[in-house]
């Protein structure tokens, strides 16, 4: 048992200096390092001159792994197929289910292409294809989870990307067995064990043996993001995230061990995650802080725990759950949970929010896990303009115009007015030559 | 007339070194400036640090205006009504025939929000909400276009934004009235006449005047693009565009003057505009040049568009209508005219263009202006992942998950083996307490 209380802030949202007190706790600005922007920087140029030897050469230096060629570097099919066996069969039942239930949650996303033909004949649409090929960055270490694997992977194969690519180092040969199952499950196509820049660098403009892909979505360490912005453009990414968090919103009615394990959760990500309570009842406020107190001390990762819930945990008295949604639209947060006896409610008063977890009954573990929607959720309150990662991150549209001589000959009207009051003749005159006579 | 032959370069696709000729005419690095990126981050402190005070200073500094308070800084509703009164009615009403048309496409693009209910009761959704407030920055001078207010404007406001800002540098005090007249028609809440760095830094962070939003759209000089980049991260933005390009497949039979002045079209923006002709015809190749000659004299920008097509250009042999469109994919073009008889059956050979515009009647320049779609389009080869600006930039999703006791209780089971494969007992846990006895 850890007897040491846990000294998480407590905030009552009407006190004076509350706005401040909010403001400080939710501060984030990404680190963005001059030294590891110069050490990418040179990692990149390294691969896009040398190639596959440049890799080779990086992942001895960076991963202790001497390896002659790359093909030391390359996992098959066959490969992933034999970890699938290996791994115990409760284990792949839940990867197996996990993955149906996600397949499932993402084919609701598709969208198709329309078109719409207007009365002269003039046809509008918008086309929409996947892209190409499509990298996965999956971490090695500590961090590497098969279920960002499946999470990353099987929304690229729902928009139908016929190539998908995931690369993962193996730092002194350590293979992570559950990561190349998730692998196998959702179709990934070819697995390379490299890591590092040097592994987003080789993705973004490819190498002798490494195919250039269109986007490279998944998380990474330092390095990882700074060589993810520095090629962004090149290809696609999909967002540079910031630590976790989870913002609960509870009516005092669920039982505080179980907010308090919904808390720890998030807390046992790292030190950065964030953990924030907001209810009206100052009571239950206070039972959370025993449960918390209590349970810490059980908890594999108690220290980081602690650390992460002193520094930016906060539990907040609120005066009414209508109070609670104000605060959490100023949030955004990644995860929120309406932890309430009617969540659907409350609902219509959320305008930003990654993922909404409705009732006492949906902890955020399941959708972590395998309730369905995606885990890779915008964080940092960037829930107020950007979505969680799906179907529609692996597709793009093109717009379709296609008109017929009389359309043509009206627009072009229009469109020689409007670019002479742009001074742009040529645009005018390729309008023009369109109007009949 | 402009005697001189233009030096447009003329390729064939089969040439030994082809590849290498396609590969230095599309190369394009957006340059970053060490130089420009520390006045932009100075100024972005500033604003930061002193909100309309450095705004008042920087305009005055930059823009020659010198005003008394941010007062002399904002356009009203009725200053953007007088606009409209004083452009003539024929530019009036070209602009509102292609709002009306813009409108009518972006409504085509509106998504749903949708749920369903598992047999255990559990439910799964996404729900879809607009951006709060939104940024659109229209640059001044010369290239203060009123096409581009509609095409940032409109799709924000179909979406459902409740509040669009615009800001528009008046250096010397000089305003476009056709701007602020298209302003008035997209149904812009508030207009700031700011521009520069110290604008984008204003709508990022927020001033004692302008407010803060959500996302920052719109097209802008080095400043402006280098500052967009810097604060991505604290706001959405749309994207940092490269310099315009055309790509032209003709299957030789259309007017060789009306492709040469698609082609002008694209190459009077600015020296680094791009302009490529694929066809299988030679002649019409030759005849296309021999327009390119004779009608470059007649036009206002014939010496700009003489560097774009020179440094940028190319006419090029292609073996087939099939062939141009593996190519073309390989380009990923911004804008894809297929001037051919039959558009239709090349459609579903490309996959990735920003717009298509099918047949000989449908030059670029119609939509440029009025044909519906959105005139922002991704350029460089970002086609392979990115999608034309639209309704979907200006809304968010959220997950929804509400699992009913039952479906917490077997989904429970999942995400508590797969925690534990991940060493995250918290996870664990927390589902765990959901799973019944």
């Amino acid at each position: 048992m850890n007897a040491k209380p846990v000294k998480i802030a407590r905030l009552n949202a009407n006190q004076a200096d509350f706005d401040q007190h909010l403001d400080k706790l939710l501060a984030w600005e990404g680190v963005s390092d001059k030294a590891v922007n110069e050490r990418v920087e040179e990692i990149i140029a390294a691969v896009r001159a040398k190639g596959d030897a440049a890799l080779i050469e990086y992942t001895a230096r960076f991963d202790a792994l001497d390896v002659a060629s790359m093909a030391d570097l390359t996992l098959d099919r066959a490969r992933l197929e034999q970890a699938l066996e290996r791994i115990s069969s409760e284990q792949r039942q839940a990867l197996e289910v996990s993955a149906e239930r996600v397949r499932l949650y993402h084919e609701k996303q598709q969208q198709p292409s329309w078109r719409y033909t207007e009365a002269d004949g003039t046809v509008l649409g918008q086309q929409i294809t996947p892209l190409d090929r499509v990298g996965i960055y999956v971490p090695g270490g500590k961090a590497s989870y098969p279920s960002s694997v499946l999470m990353n992977a099987i929304p690229a194969k729902v928009a139908g990307v016929p190539e998908v690519v995931m690369v993962v180092p193996t730092p002194r040969g350590e293979i992570n067995e559950l990561v190349l199952a998730a692998a196998c499950i959702s179709g990934i196509d070819r697995v390379f064990t490299l890591g590092g820049a040097q592994a987003v660098a080789a993705l973004a403009y490819g190498t002798e043996t490494v195919p250039r892909v269109d986007k490279i979505v998944g998380p990474g360490n330092i390095y990882v993001a700074t060589a993810k912005r520095a090629v962004f453009g090149q290809v696609g990414i999909d967002m540079i995230a910031g630590p976790s968090e989870i913002l609960v919103i509870c009516d005092g009615q669920t039982d505080p061990d179980w907010i308090a394990m919904d808390l720890f959760s998030q807390a046992e990500h790292d030190e950065d995650a964030q953990s924030i309570l907001l209810s009206p009842d100052q009571a239950f406020l206070d039972a959370v802080q025993a449960s918390i107190d209590r349970l810490l001390g059980e908890m594999e990762r108690a220290d980081m725990m602690r650390i992460s819930l002193e520094t930016r945990g906060a539990l907040i008295k609120v005066d009414s759950l209508e109070h609670a949604c104000e605060l959490s639209n100023r949030i955004a947060p990644e995860h929120l949970e309406l932890s309430v006896a009617d969540p659907d409610a409350l609902l219509p008063q959320i305008r930003h929010a990654g993922a909404i977890f409705m009732g006492r009954f949906t902890p955020e573990a399941l959708g972590d896990y395998c309730a369905g929607p995606n885990h890779v959720l915008p964080t940092s309150g960037t829930a107020r303009f950007s979505s969680p990662l799906g179907v529609y991150d692996f597709q793009k549209r093109s717009s379709i115009i296609f008109c017929s001589p009389d359309g043509a000959s009206e627009l072009g009207k229009t469109a020689s007015v409007m670019a002479r009051g742009e001074s742009l003749t040529a645009h005018a005159r390729s309008a023009e030559y369109r109007i009949k006579n």
